[in-house]
């Protein structure tokens, strides 16, 4: 006979898909769990992968929250080395196709479907990308091919394509290994998500560890060395020597499957979904770097994909399949990292889009420290805030320095979601210690400044 | 011919009084100016003390915001060893004493004035603490005697009482100095502001640092060594064999002047203020540590004496005597210290603040780690959560751990100030990446284990 209970199943087994997979569980014991991911690692940090490949974290399995066989404990199913090809809405089945035998694709019935394929790399139109030695970081097993490459070939130089997170996370993890860096991408300033007071700084931080860095330049072909392995990149600027390249020109969302069976994308091109994670399909749901993100200052669909943002919508997305009413409460956009020796964090809307939403604003970056100045191992910080003419109201924020980054950011993005204004939050009452910060933080400062300016 | 310009007259020149000089001059370049400060020391951070005797600050002028001549060059004249010895409100004058000639008490006019008196430390009620050894810590005086004690008589013993922010901060930095420590304190928890599950780890690092602690204990009486210094301590639990013993058994406002001038203290007993920092008598302010405090959560008025409190209300008098009209946004409570290694954060409220306030409340606690648990120097944080019950608003929260304390505090007190309900909480956008923290940060966690309860 067959069972009762009824079936979930979901397709993608990292962030959105195994938070879903966990919740949907503890919400409902009765329901019947299979999760198909075509790799073979599931329940990863992602994000920890340029710090493994580096060597800061020590194995694989560190970066695994919950194993197969734990998963399975709970309930679970896994299926590993399994793709879906197809969905068919109208029967509320899936075909799968499983690697250990290609041939023999298998339909499988759902009663609730999650789409948590996350995204791929984007494959820059750059010949000669199959030389041995040319990697991209998105997966668990593209961080350990790339380590089993360098710890074969002991690579001395590396040509980094595209200065975004992954980029410039890889360019530290590399260079601490001790390989030479040269960082290149079309756009004329890094990380082209925060603004040019911030941007400037990333790139100094480079210089000084010895990081080339070619901006608006663009690799054109790789040139092919001994037994296939790459040996250079050639790029409009001239010619890099190179052991080894890491494309990390952006990504782009896996939503081919659900689009071919009639899903509908948002025009971000990512799956669209309603606060409860729904498509536009009857009884599929989507989450994660696969879906749209609702952002909450536009008050628009965006797509800002993101390990925070898949694990809270795969959170939300099981709640509501196992039978509650969770509503996403959307991104602010907030991203961090660590270039070096500076973090780099930024949340809610910087210049471009804060004009592409109609935005009146103005702005202020103040020049500071990270603890108090008088106390030992204070190091610069820039905090830049811009906030709504008229209103006061704070639209974004931006902040790097060597300490009290990850602080100022998270402080912002809390003020960014009660929707404060730029007077209020010079007001807040926030800690002072020495050791920690001056008395007045360098987000009151800042507050100060453009509120005069509002 | 006398002057038309209007008088403002300070009483005080460390946190509240200069802030709010310099505030006032840069709203209003017309006023007259004079600062009486009774000490030899203006604008200096006094929460930088324990690191000045430490030997982690290099130097007291290290501590010191704006010079006495920096002020002058605004306007703003500053008169040391001059202490204000009553106010006559109808004349609108003050009489002050010039240490230097403190026979000729002279009468000065106001047009405001603004009592930024401090406070001072409570002296407990012990034989024998005129003898040489024995300290306070509270003005940049008090610093630089023990310092030249320190450097004199190399102790290496040194009785703390009273387990506070400044008894924890010097048990620390004397013991850095090589100096054996005892704290003694009669309430049998550390750091009576904070809850139990918090304090408790406190009292762990401070004997992981060699610290002895006596709690439920008290000093009855000290002993007199040679040349009048003092060589014990006698406790209702035994003697301790000291050179050096520092009080910090707490500190009460120094109201004296303005309430025998008829001026009205709050229930806390320090000066009652509005929320533009009046108090009762006609164009008499007060600002700062001699100053009452509204606190945002139980509404009514307290007194937390802070630095940041200080300043921030040293700025609204300042904005409001110039001629603005700026309303003191409240306290949350928020206060961070750092123990050795763990840093210890509090906003809002605690239990017995929150029972005293007659919230009905739930509380969670959660142990999580700092940073990303696989990367390298994460290290333990705890985080409680206190939050109403039936409508899950945050009245409050504490944290504890090696790293990142003040972060999760920053962010709870932002919570806190714009009233979040856990649940609301438990998704805020925060930033994440391995080297700064989880996928969910500790503060989310604990939201979602208190939303269960509410």
């Amino acid at each position: 006979m067959a069972s009762t209970k009824k079936r979930l199943v979901i397709i993608g087994g990292v962030a959105a898909g195994m938070s879903a997979a966990a919740k949907a569980r503890r919400s409902n014991p009765d329901l019947d769990i299979t999760v198909f991911e075509k790799g073979e690692w599931i329940s990863y940090s992602a994000c920890g992968l340029p710090y493994l490949v580096g060597g800061l974290v020590e194995g694989p399995q560190r970066l695994v929250a919950r194993t197969t066989d734990q998963f399975a404990q709970q309930g679970i199913t896994v299926k590993l080395h399994h793709t879906a090809t197809k969905i068919h809405p109208e029967r509320h089945t899936i075909t799968v196709v499983d690697g250990a035998a290609p041939d023999q694709p298998i339909e499988v019935p759902y009663d609730t479907l999650l789409i948590a394929t996350g995204a791929r790399p984007r494959r820059p139109n750059v010949a000669g990308l199959d030389l041995e030695g040319v990697f991209n970081l998105y997966v668990m097993t593209d961080a350990l091919a790339m380590q089993a490459y360098i710890s074969k070939h002991q690579p001395r130089h590396a040509v980094v394509v595209g200065g975004g997170y992954i980029g410039l996370e890889m360019a530290e993890n590399l260079a601490h290994l001790g390989i030479k860096i040269h960082v290149v991408q079309r756009p004329p300033q890094l990380f082209s998500h925060i603004d040019k007071e911030i941007a400037e700084e990333v790139a100094k931080e480079l210089e000084r560890n010895n990081v080339d860095l070619s901006l608006s330049d663009s690799v054109l072909e790789t040139c092919e060395g001994d037994h296939g392995r790459v040996s250079c990149a050639m790029t409009s600027q001239g010619r890099i020597q190179t052991d080894l390249l890491l494309l990390s020109t952006g990504i782009q969302p896996n939503v081919e499957v659900f689009a071919q069976a009639g899903g509908k994308l948002g025009e971000t091109g990512a799956i669209a979904v309603d606060e409860y994670m729904r498509t536009n399909l009857e009884d599929v749901y989507a989450a994660g770097d696969c879906a749209e993100h609702l952002h909450r200052l536009t008050g628009k669909a965006d797509w800002v994909p993101l390990g925070t943002t898949a694990n809270k919508q795969g959170r939300i997305a099981g709640e509501n399949i196992a039978g509650g009413k969770a509503a996403f409460k959307g991104i602010l956009g907030t991203a961090i990292t660590r270039v070096f020796n500076l973090g780099v964090g930024i949340t809610g809307l910087n210049e471009a889009k804060a004009q592409a939403a109609g935005f009146d604003y103005t702005t202020a970056v103040i020049d500071s420290t990270d603890i108090a100045g008088y106390y030992p191992g204070a190091g610069p910080l820039r905090v830049k805030i811009i906030a709504e003419r008229g209103s006061g109201r704070l639209l974004g924020g931006q902040v790097i320095g060597t300490g009290g980054v990850d602080k100022r950011t998270d402080v912002l993005a809390t003020a960014l979601h009660n929707e404060m204004n730029v007077e209020e939050l010079s007001w807040l009452d926030l800690g002072y210690v020495p050791p920690y910060n001056s008395v007045w933080d360098p987000v009151h400062v800042a507050a100060q400044v453009v509120a005069k300016k509002v």
